[in-house]
């Protein structure tokens, strides 16, 4: 048997024509919330409550038992409390019913005994062929195949469109509907996910990445609990064309300390989470305003092709801030054509100038006007030719909060409406109608906007920051690798399993691996040191030399910048002491290397992360990682071109480039040498918990490891989750 | 005579009782929305049209001039076309109108004649001792005196309420009013400022620190054009309890240009203008949703007195949000005392866990009541006594958007906004609600809400920004000096006046302030090098001295590290010719130094900024300044406070501390020279145009200038503006 959860089933889960409310009663909240959200899409099949009790519910004439339905409903939504869910999955086995939504709570969420009586459902559901979604859920939204098995109020009106939404936390639907209401934006298939026991995230994103109604996805997320799946996943968006955009928590600690309450499951490190959704192209937000904005530029619009932005407001108020968040953007606005200048200008009051960002101002407004067009839309029609735009900003919808009863102006409005909708679909370059602030769309503009197609940004602060993701997501869509599926290793970070290596083998592991290394030799007598540093000539650096002890600065084991054979004895002396003055450590000798001055000192290190797998961290040593914590994370595998793009993303970025004096880097040799660090991270597999040089010393086409760490643990399964 | 906008004519000038609108006519927009408005105020008093032609306007009996009126109109509204303006002056001046608002534009934002027409205007208006507003100008509303001679629209209903609100951009206005509505903020007095010929922005500023209907301050700026009475009006502010916030534009370069284009006046650096603000207490945002979100908490909700905050929440989503967000801002969510965690969990769902931040859980919205009260109203009663809290943070408020017409599920709706809004008055500690996200607060809300004395935030993400923004504020309250007035010496950057000094003479300056310099020996021969080199002590450093050369690295004018006769020799040679190359040098000789090292170099410079100043500029030097540009800035004068602060505030300020192995800088000998460096400056006065001490070098309680720099002019007025 396969397995239960494929897309050809999901498309069958999330478009049911028949529904069953298992546990419905006159009194119970739930169910009246499911007969609204039934309303709300416009189901039309039969939906029949189930109650052992109650001879109808709501009106309608209701079953005692699923076994009870003349034919199987194609979902049921499951009401009952916990203890008796398990025998309602009986009947609907017993009634031919796949497909079942669970609302009860005391599973995963709460603890041990929770756990198990997972376990148990899951395990009743699949032997019986049921695939579930929940337990500990409200349901879902499929406004195309007007579908709303949801236990949740429902802002009204409902309006489809082409947003896709899963959401790790239910009871945000209302918040995140109710929004998408205000802005006027469009739902496809809404899904809260509930603990995931069948039906999780990542099959979610899956079906809508196919689903042919869906053309953005908006998650909101506690935790990517499948990262291999949701890397690929995520690849397949971009290949469909489709943004990711996910409002995801525990940013903060206590944020995660909230996420773990809520879910059961453990929350990854921020960090990580961020690098990680950068890697998969998807884009990071940190509100369900944002979430929202963004998804509907990126659902309804057509997406500029470069950055180069003409602004039309009647307001030059308008056009300063518009200004300063583009620029926080990374947002051109450059000077129109001459040809744009002269077009706009014949529609201008005199003392205005034509200029990019354009202020019609506000004599536009009170003008009596001949027809529904005013300077704002004429300038549009100019700018919108502009050779040296990308796309148009065009602030210039006002529309009444309900239609005027004058009738000739209502006619006006809507007249230019309709042109404005028209222009945007067939204008040379994307038009992006951005309103002043947030404020709810009036159900007149609402109507009037859907009817011609027109998007309305919200806002300058939400709508440029849009502008700035999708700008970026069209960007980077080409450039990234959708690792995947990234190495899984969850119990890598066991305590007590783990162990450092040798410095010497360590040294071994690494050179084997094309890691260029400072030479050393391990010497075991001050004689032998005095000897070696002769060999190497002055300065050198000692090291005391002991798996036992990772941080040896700290104990005083390092020595820098000796010369001479009696400054080597006694340093010699000294950090041999030093380490012998350390409980239970082994010394395996004192390592001695020639001192390096000059250049720049970075960090490569790998990590395993719980739900990552290894990670690579490059930055800049000294005060960049301890006071600026400059460093950039990938998941592994990587290439060079990767590395180069982890190195310049960091603040400190510009000392390899030559800043201050510094010899440049070679940054072919430098990303060379730390993709074999990862690569030999890799190659360690289930038993890596973590690898270090640090520092790497970098002096123009010379790149050195001057010190080296190995952490290896048991070896834990490879791709555990895959 | 003395000055005509005193703050008696503002009131008189913002509370008018009866209105003139010269220019009315039936087909004028401005006229219409001058009638609009001041019907949205309430406003009762005589509005009369003038127009020489029209026997009425808008079914009103018109006047041809204000010389025919009955009775003096306490206000003119002049929308009379540009060059008509001055005889309606005189008009009003005949007339015994004493206030006008002006709205023609072709003024100073419209090149030198418009300057010159602006100087006639305000001439021939302060001849007449007529006071204006504007011109370019569209009008104020003041709703608690029923005003509203104000030519743009006016969203319906016009809310009376705390905030005030001043707009170098008028044509905003509409969407800053669209937004207050949305969220149910009420407006006290709204003013666009328009040209600010005679009544400025400072002069609105005061009269709203002093109107006692408002209780915070919203402002949206282009220019801070007097700030000595900005920073005055801020202090008053303070000392009143209002705080001040604004939206100031110009962040960016094009925002620059926009803000230049829009005003006709010049914006000064934004850094400056960010730390200026900070340093007036003024709390900066960047977008209208952010101005008036944080003017709502402000103007409506108790404050607390600390950073601990509880969470009543129905959902596991919203406490990530509020979560991470609140960790943005610093705000700390601790656990729940005992007591409350016991008191809370007995409303609670068993699975529920009575934790901060709280989730009741959706179940609370489902399950039937039998009490208006619910689970999370519970909470709140508990939470509000839990003495580990500072304030409470309520997501629980739940209203439809219209009035149910179940009267049980209304009343039952009703009861509970009483109760809580008694709750918000009674509690012992703030009780701030919030919703989720800046939806449109629904008439029915609106009502319900504004009634009870209950004003919701909007959103999780702007709410608590607005929270953030005011705990700083109440924090910095007390610590802030208001510098006032700064000197101004706006003519201080005409390019070619200015000169820099000889280094010795420079470092006499410096000496003579308390600046300890490191020791230098001016020499002019190579055996005066090698003499002084030896009573210094090696190794030294060789400079080359000459006015003309302020960049001496550069040209290879400096030598470091430099040990023994023979170095000595060759040092002085190479830099004594470096200098000697460069065309026009005129060479005072090589000044040599003991060489530093070890420790911290820090930057310490006072620049004149057009607008605000003489600005002390503090940073460590190196990478810091270069690729990090992490200095802080301060409008002068400072105390050694002053500049501890502001040493606090930079990222590579642990470094002053000992981190990474320096030893800790003696901060109060630090701060008491950085501080005379200041004074130094200050001491030039209008002649300063720059002072630098690059590098201030560090070490424990050593501190030393290794370098400095005076750049003087012709001595401009100080304080020219005050």
């Amino acid at each position: 048997m396969g397995p239960l959860v494929t897309p050809e089933r999901l498309r069958e889960f999330f478009a049911p024509r028949s529904l069953a409310v298992v546990g419905a009663s006159d009194t119970s909240g739930w169910a009246q919330f499911i007969a609204a959200s039934s309303a709300a899409t416009g189901f039309t099949g039969p939906l029949i409550p189930v109650h052992p009790r109650h001879a109808t519910v709501f009106g309608r004439p209701a079953v005692r038992s699923l076994r009870d339905l003349a034919e199987p409903a194609e979902l049921a939504f499951v009401m009952v409390p916990t203890q008796a869910v398990e025998d309602v999955i009986d009947d609907a086995a017993a009634a031919g019913v796949r497909n079942a939504v669970v609302l009860a709570s005391g599973y995963r969420e709460a603890g041990p005994e929770g756990y198990a009586r997972q376990d148990r459902l899951v395990a009743r559901a699949a032997a019986h062929g049921i695939v579930l979604l929940g337990p500990n859920c409200l349901g879902f939204i499929n406004t195309h195949a007007a579908a709303g098995p949801f236990a949740l109020s429902v802002p009204l009106p409902l309006l489809s469109g082409p947003v896709g939404i899963a959401l790790q936390s239910g009871a945000l639907a209302t918040a995140v509907l109710a929004f998408a209401r205000s802005r006027a934006i469009g739902v496809s298939t809404l899904v809260t996910m509930g603990n995931e026991s069948m039906i999780t995230t990542a099959d979610v994103l899956d079906y809508l990445v196919e689903d042919e109604q869906t053309r953005v996805i908006c998650l909101f997320l506690e935790e990517i609990s499948q990262p291999d799946r949701f890397a690929r996943a995520a690849g397949e968006a971009a290949r469909a064309g489709k943004p990711i955009v996910a409002l995801k928590t525990g940013s903060s600690p206590a944020g995660q300390v909230a996420a773990l309450a809520h879910t059961g499951s453990v929350a990854g490190d921020d960090a990580m989470v961020d690098a990680a959704l950068r890697q998969f192209g998807v884009i990071r937000v940190t509100s369900i305003e944002e979430l929202l904005c963004t998804a509907g530029l990126l659902g309804y619009d057509r997406l500029p092709a470069g950055r180069r932005m003409g602004v039309l407001t009647a307001s030059g108020g308008a056009c300063g801030i518009i200004a300063d968040r583009a620029s926080a953007q990374d947002i051109v606005i450059p000077p129109f054509a001459a040809g744009t200048v002269a077009a706009i200008e014949r529609h201008l009051p005199l003392f205005a100038a034509a200029r990019n960002p354009l202020d019609v101002t506000g004599y536009v407004l009170a003008n009596p006007r001949v027809s529904a067009l005013t300077a704002i839309d004429h300038a549009l029609d100019a700018a919108m030719d502009d050779p040296g735009l990308d796309f148009v900003l065009f602030c210039g919808v006002t529309i009444p909060d309900a239609r005027p009863q004058d009738e000739r102006l209502a006619g006006m409005i809507e007249e230019r409406v309709r042109w404005l909708g028209e222009r945007i679909a067939s204008a040379p370059i994307p038009v992006i109608p951005m309103g002043s602030t947030c404020v709810d769309v009036s159900g007149y503009a609402r109507d009037l906007l859907t009817t011609h197609h027109i998007y309305l940004l919200g806002g300058f602060e939400l709508g440029v920051r849009a502008l700035g993701h999708a700008l970026r997501w069209l960007e980077n869509r080409g450039t990234l690798t959708y690792p995947a599926p990234p190495r899984i290793s969850r119990q890598a970070a066991v305590p007590g399993a783990a162990g450092s290596w040798p410095e010497a083998a360590a040294r071994d592991l690494l050179a084997a691996g094309q890691v260029p290394l400072v030479p050393a030799e391990l010497v075991n007598s001050a004689g032998e040191a005095v000897r070696a540093a002769r060999r190497i000539g002055a300065p050198v650096v000692l090291k005391v030399c002991s798996a036992q002890i990772t941080h040896k600065s700290d104990i005083g084991g390092v020595a820098l910048g000796v010369h001479g054979d009696a400054q080597v004895e006694e340093a010699y002396q000294r950090v041999r002491a030093a380490g012998e003055s350390v409980p239970g450590a082994i010394i395996d000798g004192v390592l001695l290397s020639p001192m390096r001055a000059g250049g720049v000192e970075l960090l490569a290190g790998v990590t395993v992360d719980r739900t990552f797998g290894p990670v690579l961290a490059v930055g800049l040593g000294g005060v960049w990682v301890d006071l600026l914590g400059d460093t950039s994370l990938r998941l592994l595998p990587v290439t060079t071109d990767d590395v180069k793009a982890m190195l310049g993303e960091l603040r400190g970025g510009p000392l390899l480039r030559g800043a201050r004096g510094t010899r440049p880097a070679d940054l072919d040799v430098l990303a060379q040498v730390i993709k074999n660090v990862a690569d030999v991270a890799m190659s360690l597999d289930g038993s890596l918990r973590a690898l270090e040089v640090n520092p790497l010393w970098v002096n123009g086409d010379r790149v050195e490891g001057l010190d080296v760490l190995v952490v290896t643990g048991p070896p834990v399964p490879n791709g555990a989750e895959a």
